[in-house]
């Protein structure tokens, strides 16, 4: 019988990879709460139609997981965050203590064709600013998220955070005579522009209804880094940067949109400077959202983060922490089978003293017993003897440097401790 | 328009919701590897046939959430984790240390009537001790459970783990002379007993065939609490949990056989003495699980224990802990708009200090910053004015105590730190 498949675009996270994974969430968690942020979490579960109103269609009609539960709703597993986050700030809207400082990390689904840096499971760092307006609360967020990558060892020469306003790049197009009609469609073609041939992009912007003179202005803006100045929500956001320590590894880029349709102001990416890879996490400012569900009005800002591109740019720039899969600190071996009620109670002595300890069950041939010892990469061996009994002692080998001593039962611990690497 | 609501069975987690399951998963993870047990997970999406194969019936055809992907393939959102598991093992033995001993924790989903104690979107920790029989393993394993839930604060009179062995209680049924082709079904009559009325559960003991005598005989078994005296397994057991320090919450119970078809040997389960909830976690041994979904044979034991019992047990016997939804330890308020720029700088200073800090933005009224920090429990507020400012100072007050000093701009992480709760 051939064994059962895992799903396509599934991850297994053996222990070495759940490793990266934890190390991953605790940067997260660290950074968060450095900057004051709370954990929640939302269901993994939401009706399809939370997704309905704000999503995209692309999210909603291509992308989303749906299944049909046994009262005939249709139900969608989450391909993103910010609509459930909305409903939940919507049902507490009264006893909410504002600002509200929120942050995530965990599963979402998205039915894409599979590719490095995507994968249909995946998971995400959601965080979130809500209830203030203006850039400092923008801000904040982007230097979180500098602040993050600076935890996984990413400098300004590997990544950047990339930043533009949606009203910036609005005021611009209108500049340019696109009518009010037209702007979203513009967004989207921004948006592709770095996914399409030029003389594709070019024939889409004519379709669109665009003239020849304002596809030029149009590639011009996009081209122009120092267009921001002038543009004061922008001046002032590099200006707070400045004073969050947050400025050095961020740039303007009008190119920057960001596909969702929910947002209203600063939109922000951090991508690898070479282009390689996809961005590492996307935000910026969506002060409707929450109306849109159904809930009084409340102004937001926030950013989500996958966990496949950032470990791959991180791999690439050598910054991936080598950890270890194992947590156990010593091996109580079984020296001898009869004395297993004596070696079973010493482990649980030094699990009573704090310690990880791994129980070695089997009347193995000693070598076999030091040989997983070393391929666990458990620094410490404990060994019961009968002589060790009499005498009150254990005797203990640290596998580093074949060191190997007797010490008094009550000091195992302690000695065992020393030893840890 | 009225709030999208949550999908039913789902749980939304507010910070303060999810600070308890933080806990409660940092309880898992301390208590699975400090007996050695390495973190691992499955993917949240498998293919239905997985779960065919082992799983019982009830579990994959009434409670799987199934959905059918875009290209026609049934999925199921895991309703438990031991498939994937074997899945896992199979595509990797040739390269496993045996034995391996790992647990993980994370969602499942099961379409049942949601009740107290039972959610449809759930969190399960497992945990399992692979490639080792016998039942040095089994106790292990039990172990870990008795030391959750002392960690958890629950005591034996709270709670007791019942532990019973398949096979004693086949050989009692192969004494009462059922036949070998009914053991199975005599398995599940056992396990049904407590949630049946005795005429209904005598009357399906009926239908399949047992005599009178046979159901009394049976009666008699499940209500010997010494029967296994002299079943050598079960007094190894219990030998075993007396050398681990385990032996005091666990007792023999030959009412437990656990639903699932997979078990073969020694069963168990945690319940709360006074029989209000539904077990807190339940497992086995199961040493055909690999096999049967295209591996080589792997002996196995282990449990699962669900999220939302647990936390009601712990609420009933007063053990569940009051958790900060907060970590933030400094409020840096923002006494003087002009100057936000150097409050901001004083916030990426203690930030850089390793303190977590939230910054107010906003240019409100004294009153409503310390009001901020009072409702977020946050015990430090740092104010930094014009005079502090000249002076190279910062004025701290500690909500708790009212006390208020100006530091040394430098010395003002250590003063929060000596004054954090």
């Amino acid at each position: 019988m051939p064994i059962i498949q895992s799903v396509k675009g599934t991850r297994d996270f053996y222990p070495e990879q759940k490793a990266f994974q934890n190390w991953l969430y605790a940067q997260v968690r660290a950074v968060s709460e450095r900057f004051g942020y709370q954990e929640w979490e939302a269901p993994y579960l939401e009706y399809l139609d939370l997704y309905a109103a704000k999503s995209g269609e692309e999210l909603v009609k291509e992308q989303a997981f749906v299944l049909t539960d046994r009262g005939g709703r249709v139900l969608a597993l989450r391909p993103e965050l910010t609509p459930s986050l909305a409903r939940m700030i919507a049902q507490r809207a009264g006893e909410m203590t504002w600002p509200a400082r929120w942050y995530s990390f965990g599963p979402f689904w998205r039915y894409e064709q599979p590719q490095r840096g995507r994968t249909r499971e995946f998971f995400q760092w959601n965080i979130d600013l809500l209830g203030l307006d203006g850039v400092r609360a923008d801000a904040e967020i982007i230097a979180v998220g500098a602040a993050f990558l600076k935890a996984a060892g990413l400098t300004a020469q590997a990544v950047t955070i990339n930043v533009n306003n949606r009203r910036f790049t609005q005021a611009k197009l209108k500049e340019l005579g696109v009518p009010d009609g037209a702007i979203a469609s513009c967004f989207g073609l921004i948006d592709k522009r770095p996914k399409m041939q030029p003389s594709a992009w070019e024939a889409y912007a004519r379709e669109l209804g665009l003239t020849g003179e304002q596809i030029k202005a149009m590639q011009a803006l996009l081209e122009d880094r120092e267009a921001w100045r002038g543009f004061e929500p922008l001046e002032q956001l590099f200006e707070s940067l400045e004073a969050l320590g947050a400025a050095d590894m961020v740039v303007f880029d009008p190119t920057v949109v960001r596909g969702l349709l929910y947002y209203t102001g600063t939109v922000f990416e951090a991508n690898d400077t070479a282009g390689e890879y996809r961005a590492i996490f996307g935000g910026g400012r969506y002060d409707n959202l929450v109306a849109d569900v159904g809930g009084d009005p409340v102004t937001a800002v926030g950013f989500a983060m996958g966990d496949v591109v950032v470990e791959l740019v991180m791999e690439k720039y050598g910054s991936r922490p080598v950890l270890p899969a194992s947590k156990s600190q010593v091996l109580v071996t079984l020296f001898d089978d009869a004395l297993y009620p004596q070696t079973a109670a010493l482990a649980a002595e030094l699990r009573q003293a704090g310690l990880n300890v791994e129980l070695y069950l089997e009347n193995d041939k000693f070598k076999k017993q030091f040989r997983f010892a070393e391929r666990k990469d458990i620094p410490v061996v404990a060994i019961l003897g009968g002589d060790e009994l009499k005498a009150g002692q254990v005797a203990l080998k640290r596998l580093s440097t074949g060191e190997q001593i007797a010490v008094a039962r009550g000091e195992a611990a302690a000695q065992i401790r020393a030893w840890l690497p």
